[in-house]
C-alpha cells in the first residue's frame, strides 16, 4: 500500500493553527465564539479541498462524509475547540490527525472506500463558555438534557440558546442531529492524555479502554461546637476529625479496588480557631472504570463514614451531587488499537481515561468506539503549556490511520 | 464565729440583676453600653450601704474598700459585665459573693479587719463589643497593649477611646490605675466553671491551679492542583490529605502531654470537587497548663506537620496567631482553697482552667492567686441556657466566704 500519509503535515497544520487562534497565552478556540468560528472555517477550507460532502448538523456539529461502497460509516472523532488559555493539542489533534488520514484514505481508496468514512467536528467538547461539556455529541447522542441546557447562561448573562442562534443553531432542534449516527458502525478517536501515565511509563501511545464511571457527593459530618480551652478532650464531638481521621480510610478503599478519588475540598463551621469544630463538609470524587467497583467504593466509603462519625459522637450525611456509569470501549477496536501502536511503537498500554470526551456519547448509545492517548509531556492539559514530543505526534498519526484502516476493513466484514 | 453570711440573699441578688438586665434572650450586660452601667450602679448602690470607700479608677474599674488594720490589702475580683445574649452567672456570681462576704466581714470585725479587704469589679472581661478582652485588669496590671486597644473599633465603628469617655474614662490615662495594686497581697475570684470537668465528677467546686498557656498557629500544607479523573492515586501532592494524616497525630501528642488541643478550621484551594487540594489551611489552638510541655506539645506538632507533608510530597508552613504563657495560681492560697471546698463540699478537685480570666492580671504581675470554679450545668457558658443548681451556688458563696476568711488572716501574717 503506498501511503501518501504525512504526519509532519499534520504537525505542521497544528502550529498554523496554533498561530491562528492562540498567542502566548494559549488556544482560546472556545465553542461559540468568533475565534472557535474562525478555526472551523480553517478546518472546513481544508476539508472542501477533499472529494468529500461537508455540512454541519442541527447541533453545530461539522461533518465531512467520504461515501463509500457501503453506507455504514466509520466515524473519526474530535473537537477543534478549546478551554480559554488552553493548550494546543486538546483536542484539534484528532481532527487534524483525522483530516490527514481521510487524506490518505481519498489516495488509496479513490472517492470508494470499503465503507463510507466521516469526519465530525464536535461542537462545544469542553463546555468552557456555558459549563455544560460534550454540547454536541450528547446532542447527536439523544442523552443531552434538554431542561438543563435550555437554562445555561455564560458570565455574561448570555442564555446557550442564545449564544447557538447566533451560530445559526435553532437549541429545540438540536437533537434532530441524532440522524447523523443512523449508520455509525464504528467510531474512533485520537487524544492526548491529559494525565501523566504513558509519560511515567514512557511509552508514547496507549490504547483507552473507556472513560471512568464517577461518584461525586458531599458528605457533611455533623459534631458540636465547643470552647477550645474548657472542653476536655473526651467530652468532643469534634466533626473535623472525624472527617480527618476517616479520609486516608477512603483512599485505602479507593487503592483495594483499583480506582483514584479525590477530597477535593474542606469547609468547617463555626470555623474559628477557639471552637471545636461543629460541622465539616467534604467532597469526595471517586472513580472506577468497573460499574461494580466504583459501586463497592462508595459503599464502603460510606460504612467508613459512620464508623468514624460514630467513634468521634458525630452523625454524617451523604448528598449525591453527581453520577455517571463507566463508559466502556469496543473490545476488538481496542485490540486494533493495541496492534497499531504495537506496529508503530513497538509496545502498547492499555489504560483507562479519568476525564469524559466525545467518545463516551457514541459509546454509551451502542456504537462500536475506541480512543488512543498519546504521551503528554508534562501530565499537563487545559493549560497553556500542554505539550507532546513531535515525534509522539507523528508516531500518533501513524497509529491512529493505521487503527482507522483495520477498522475500515473490520467493519466491511460486519456491514 | 458567729456568721451572718447568707447566700440566699446572694442567689436573690443573682436573679434582681437577672431582671433588671436580661430577658429571655439572656443578659445583656455587655461593657460600656447603658444596661452594663445600670447594673454597675446598682452593685454600687448596695457596697454603697456599707462602711466601704467606694471609686471607679482610670480605667473604669470598680473598688470597694474596707481599710483593715494592715495596708495589706486582700483583692475579691470579679466583673459584671456580660456576653450579649450571656448567662445569668457569668462573671456576676463572683461580684455578688465579694459582695456577701464583705457584708460577713464587717459583721465579723467591725470597720477594722485584720488586712484591707477591697471588692474590685473589673471593666470590660469580655470584651464583647471590642474584641478585646480582661480590659479592665489588664489595664490596671499594665500588660494591656496601648497601640492596638488604641485602634479597637465596635461593629458601629465606634472607637473605644470614644466609648471610653461616654463611661468617663480617658484612654490615655488607663494605666494609672496600675496604683490600685500598690498594697495587693492576695486576689481570689470565684466563677462558673465553662467547661463539663466539675459536672463529669459530679462535684460542685473545684480549686483552679491557673490557666493554660495558649500556642495558636495557622498551618499551610501546599502541594499541587491536578485533575481528579486523570492522575494516578500515586502521583499527587495532596495538601487535604497531608493534613488530615497528620491530624489524629497532632490530637494524640496532646493527649500523651495532657493538654487540649482544637483544630477549629480547615479551608482548602482550589477547594473544587474535580481537582486535588493544592493548598490546606488549618489553625491548631494547643494549651497546657506547663510551660514545658506547652513547648513540647508544640515542637512534636510541628515535627509531626514536616513528616506528613513529606510523605505527601507536600511542604508545610507555620504562622503563629497568637501566644500566650501558662499563668499558675498560688500553692499556698490553691491549698486553702481546697481546704475550704472540703469543709463545705467534703471533696475538692484541682483543675486548670481552659479560658483567661481576670485573675490572670494580678497573677502575672506576682500578686498571689487563686480561683475557685463552681459547676455549670451542661458544661456551657456565654449562652442564655448557662445554669448552676441553686444548692452549688449556695455551697460556692459559703466556700468562697471560708476561703477569705483563711486567705485574710494568711495575708495579715505576712504582713
Amino acid at each position: 500500500m503506498a501511503t501518501p500519509l504525512d504526519p509532519q503535515r499534520t504537525i505542521d497544520e497544528l502550529k498554523e493553527l496554533r498561530a491562528l487562534t492562540g498567542d502566548e497565552d494559549g488556544a482560546h478556540r472556545v465553542a461559540f465564539t468568533p475565534v472557535w468560528a474562525q478555526a472551523r472555517a480553517w478546518l472546513q477550507a481544508k476539508l472542501e479541498e477533499l472529494p468529500v460532502e461537508v455540512h454541519t448538523d442541527e447541533a453545530g456539529n461539522l461533518w465531512a462524509t467520504l461515501a463509500g461502497a457501503s453506507e455504514r460509516a466509520l466515524l473519526l472523532g474530535g473537537h477543534i475547540d478549546s478551554v480559554p488559555n488552553g493548550g494546543w493539542l486538546d483536542g484539534c489533534l484528532n481532527t487534524l490527525a483525522a483530516l490527514e488520514t481521510l487524506r490518505r484514505i481519498v489516495a488509496t481508496y479513490g472517492t470508494e472506500p470499503p465503507v463510507t468514512v466521516r469526519l465530525v467536528d464536535w461542537a462545544d467538547e469542553e463546555g468552557a463558555r456555558f459549563g455544560k461539556s460534550l454540547f454536541g455529541s450528547s446532542a447527536c447522542s439523544g442523552t443531552i438534557d434538554m431542561e438543563e441546557a435550555r437554562r445555561l447562561v455564560d458570565r455574561d448573562g448570555v442564555r446557550l440558546p442564545d449564544a447557538l442562534a447566533e451560530h445559526g443553531i435553532d437549541f429545540e432542534r438540536i437533537r434532530e442531529s441524532g440522524r447523523e449516527l443512523a449508520e455509525a458502525g464504528g467510531y474512533i478517536e485520537l487524544h492526548i492524555e491529559q494525565g501523566p501515565v504513558l509519560l511515567d511509563r514512557d511509552l508514547p501511545l496507549g490504547a483507552v479502554l473507556g472513560t471512568f464511571g464517577v461518584e461525586r457527593h458531599e458528605i457533611i459530618f455533623r459534631g458540636q461546637a465547643a470552647h477550645s480551652g474548657s472542653t476536655p478532650m473526651n467530652k468532643r464531638k469534634d466533626a473535623f476529625l472525624a472527617a480527618a481521621r476517616m479520609s486516608p480510610e477512603i483512599y485505602a478503599i479507593t487503592e483495594r479496588h483499583g480506582g483514584v478519588c479525590t477530597i477535593g475540598s474542606c469547609r468547617t463551621q463555626p470555623g474559628i480557631v477557639t471552637s471545636v469544630v461543629a460541622e465539616c463538609t467534604i467532597t469526595l470524587d471517586q472513580r472506577h472504570l468497573d460499574a461494580e467497583s466504583l459501586a463497592r467504593m462508595l459503599a464502603e466509603a460510606k460504612e467508613a463514614s459512620e464508623r468514624f462519625a460514630g467513634e468521634a459522637g458525630c452523625t454524617v450525611e451523604w448528598k449525591r451531587l453527581w453520577h455517571i456509569d463507566p463508559i466502556l470501549f469496543d473490545d476488538e477496536l481496542i485490540g486494533m488499537c493495541d496492534d497499531s501502536i504495537r506496529e508503530v511503537a513497538g509496545e502498547s498500554l492499555r489504560l483507562p481515561s479519568g476525564p469524559l470526551h466525545d467518545a463516551a456519547e457514541p459509546a454509551r448509545v451502542g456504537i462500536p468506539t475506541v480512543m488512543m492517548f498519546v504521551q503528554s509531556l508534562y501530565g499537563i492539559s487545559h493549560n497553556k503549556i500542554e505539550d507532546t514530543r513531535e515525534e509522539h505526534l507523528a508516531q500518533s498519526v501513524q497509529a491512529y490511520d493505521r487503527l482507522v484502516e483495520k477498522a475500515l476493513h473490520w467493519l466491511a466484514r460486519r456491514s
